[in-house]
């Protein structure tokens, strides 16, 4: 997908939400274990009752590895679920890769060609050549963790060096001289609301997708009072707030509920 | 395995090789695309013919990855294999993973539980909370990012705070202060000789995983000269120059060959 395509698709639904799908078997509907691939289950059901209100789905990939070969083929089913049934969804692998240039290579393929999602995050610690490799594919995006919502998020990301810039602008910074480098997006917490003022100062066009909001104490509010740009330029990613909204088998039509919610709170800011 | 059965395995066998299983079927000597699972084939080829001479073996996800849900189950395949055989191999999961503290849990039990590695590498950029998952594990071994072998490893890592200190000596430093941090070991590229003394004053005791020997153009002289501490303390990987030293049918005898010539310089080492 191209940036312009996911930009009308934000247009057309009014929303720029990103729903997480970290599925955990011990927090599904104990129903769906009955079910010879539950995850799988879980995903379409939400999937089939949220696409409308969502852009894009992002399942975290830790949460499939830890069910070892099977949960890699539910991950699978549930990529190629939406690709064929849903071709206007924005799809993030949030895998936060990165490795020396022909392993990260190895890693676009796997998420890019072998499951073909729309984007991967992935860490910048080992530098350009660790995230070039993704970028090297087209209308592919390449998302970048500069600044992350968890407490550890500031041991490192906002040290300052001897010019008073922290690690997580130089990040910022010196990724726009990376080749293809219109083809990033960053990783920014919400429970970060005050930096984002100065990130849209370095990066005013590019997206940010923002996890932190609710179980995290992040606000949409204080994110969008500074993150929106022209192009709505956010994708706010909710996971437990919606999918785990009730553990019944009204589960789907619980996480409806609150993506509606999310989805009504953002729709005002198309005014 | 603990750290004291991986130093006396060290000293019988007078090397502190590691071999990275970094398997790229174009690559791999052709009569092998014959049997029903290449990659799991050749590494056992390989692990038969060299794990007198090395003492670990560290395959990289990404190079399994690619290959979806095949190349996980070869992946599978390996660890069990050398795990059932030769149980005296410290094994190394380089996934380069960290994520915020429940997902990284989710990283950790696929590699530690499901696949049972002994270790696994990841990536310092999220911070405290993002790796103490990963050390409440018992008898299993986090092996953080610090100075990587490759040229962008210079683009963040050696970037100096108001302290003049450099971004890996923070996240070595604050590391040693993390919940179980005794279970910690670092990578540390070959490529940067010059920083070894500086590293060994801060964690003298600390194992430190070295790649970048060989095709990368490190030098393994350079790294024992200020690398090598009083139990070894190394862990010298090398991938490419080994496993593929031979693209023909005698490339296991060519991998024990190239092996060889490794542990012998290493084995000046123990006099």
């Amino acid at each position: 997908m191209n940036k312009q395509k996911l930009i009308q698709q934000i247009k057309i639904k009014k929303s720029f939400l990103c729903i997480g799908l970290d599925v955990d078997l011990e927090k599904i509907p104990q129903h769906l274990l009955d079910f010879d691939d539950p995850i799988f289950e879980f995903n379409k059901q939400i999937i089939d009752a949220t696409h409308d209100l969502a852009v894009a789905y992002k399942p975290n990939t830790a949460f499939y590895e830890a069910y070892g070969i099977n949960g890699w083929k539910s991950l699978k089913k549930t990529i190629d679920y939406i690709n064929n049934n849903y071709p206007d969804i924005f799809t993030i692998a949030d895998a936060k890769r990165g490795d020396i240039g022909n392993t990260s290579t190895r890693y676009a393929k796997a998420f890019f060609e072998d499951m073909n999602f729309d984007s991967i995050t992935v860490a910048p610690y080992m530098g350009s050549d660790s995230v070039e490799p993704f970028l090297a594919f087209a209308d592919k995006f390449t998302i970048l963790l500069a600044l992350t919502s968890n407490v550890g998020g500031l041991d490192f990301q906002v040290l300052k060096d001897e010019n008073g810039n922290t690690l997580y602008e130089k990040v910022i910074q010196q990724s726009l001289s990376w080749k293809n480098s219109d083809q990033l997006m960053y990783v920014i917490g919400a429970t970060r609301p005050e930096y984002f003022k100065r990130i849209r100062k370095i990066i005013p066009d590019s997206f940010l997708l923002v996890p932190g909001i609710g179980a995290q104490g992040g606000s949409l509010q204080e994110v969008c009072k500074y993150g929106l740009n022209k192009d709505i330029g956010l994708l706010i990613n909710s996971s437990r707030g919606i999918i785990y909204a009730s553990s019944r088998n009204d589960f789907a039509l619980k996480a409806k509920e609150k993506a509606l919610e999310l989805q009504k709170e953002m729709e005002m800011y198309f005014l």
